[in-house]
């Protein structure tokens, strides 16, 4: 269970200093943190508390929304934070068409895929060498499609790979979410062409049928209907070692107690994910 | 116009008469059909008012779920069908995971989602010699992977593709589907690859928000995200010169007049659709 992460969202109610008492009160080694948690419970503090408790940061989420207005100077911010709290990563969701807001409904946007796709190589471009000055590692993230208009314009492995292959593997990276690629053909083949390029593996379920808000699809692992072992095994024979953060936004988890919530993750993850590790 | 096909769940309160009435009055020339509304108004009676109107079946929808128990006599019922309304194809709907009902809770089922692909290649092998003596034309449509679990295990057209290949083009073809297909970024140089396999061009849109079930998240072209030119464009470069079929699941175009969709669906067709088509 070394491995084990929390993501702070799984376990939404808790603030930064509730998810980090609980994962040492779990033992939890590593943590993914949310920046508007992180401002809420202020930057330096967070530092402090994940130091003290011996918490691995596992990722930080999220940069990205590329093909926004002027996204550089908050891209920059979200690095300088990643660099304070020793991030793995910084879990970057590109955006999706320019003016698409996510959950509103349409008003003035740009239908032009193509070039949302460009301003993402841009906006990468521009922020890569700040982030490997600062030793932070941004991590491309495939979206599920059905978020392409609303959040993100990268919707398969193989097209994050194209978009992080002009820089080292140390720079920019791509993370593995089992949530948004269980379903691609080319999933497996793709998770071995990544190979040290895997910042993230990032696992929850997917929810049949989807919720009326579909971004709240992810279920606990075993409660939807992906089968984890092979996507599993493909990112621990690519050459992951890293940490495994369990991801879930679900309204029913949201409203449950979150010390319950995470006995049920480690104990799922114990019986679906830990034994196809692959660990020595 | 003259390659505007109106599939006829568009305008879904319409029988099979009253659709084929609709479409004569309106100088629409083909119709996509539904099996459950051909059975309603009677296979003879269909044929007869489909030939009486002069209009040609751009597709028989559908056949398919070759995932599910026992899929074969109903597939080669629904190529019967197709053959004796002279359909320009069959459309098939491949099926999700073994025993998985769309839009019900999950139930007892399977997530080999290898299992079920391997499923739908023996459906197809032992379907495909059945559908050729026809004279019926197999055409499988890969679905947006939010459907992969609950409809179809192909959501790419690359992969649809993939499975058509050991077949003659004439005998299992594939349906673009702009709903399903606009995000993929392998979609432009796929379409190409398809060639003379493009058995079926389908528009709609793709809303965002998705509504609570996602089924109906199709609208009329203009009202979603999708730019359809560049895909209106890769079709009609690859060879493709058949009917192009409107066809919109929405709760709301459901409600209304369907004199007043149809009305609607071939102005918004004439705007986005057609000026593309390089008719000559």
């Amino acid at each position: 269970m070394r491995r084990f992460s929390l993501n702070q969202w799984t376990t939404k109610r808790w603030t930064v200093a509730e998810a980090v008492d609980g994962c040492v009160r779990h033992g939890v080694e590593a943590i993914g943190l949310w920046r508007q948690d992180v401002a809420a419970q202020g930057l330096d503090e967070t530092v402090k508390l994940v130091r003290a408790a011996g918490l691995r940061v596992s990722s930080l989420c999220r940069g990205g929304f590329l093909t926004g207005p002027d996204p550089l100077a908050n891209n920059r911010k979200a690095i300088d934070e990643a660099a304070a709290l020793g991030a793995s990563c910084l879990v970057m969701v590109v955006g999706g068409l320019p003016g698409v807001v996510p959950g509103e409904p349409l008003g003035a946007f740009s239908r032009d895929l193509a070039g949302a796709r460009a301003r993402v190589a841009e906006g990468l471009e521009a922020l890569a060498p700040y982030a490997a000055e600062r030793g932070v590692r941004l991590a491309l993230e495939p979206l599920h499609p059905m978020y392409c208009a609303d959040r993100a314009v990268l919707s398969t492995l193989g097209q994050a790979i194209d978009f992080a292959e002009p820089y080292p593997p140390e720079v920019v990276g791509v993370v593995v979410d089992s949530f948004h690629l269980w379903w691609d053909p080319d999933v497996l083949p793709q998770i071995a062409r990544a190979g040290s390029r895997i910042a993230s593996y990032q696992v929850c379920d997917f929810l049949v049928p989807l919720p009326a808000d579909v971004l709240l699809g992810r279920g606990m692992m075993g409660d939807g209907v992906i089968d984890f072992a092979p996507l599993t095994r493909a990112v621990a024979e690519a050459g992951y070692d890293g940490d495994v953060e369990v991801e879930i936004f679900n309204a029913d988890l949201w409203a449950a107690d979150p010390e319950t919530v995470l006995t049920t993750a480690r104990h799922r993850y114990a019986q679906l994910i830990a034994p196809d590790l692959q660990e020595v």
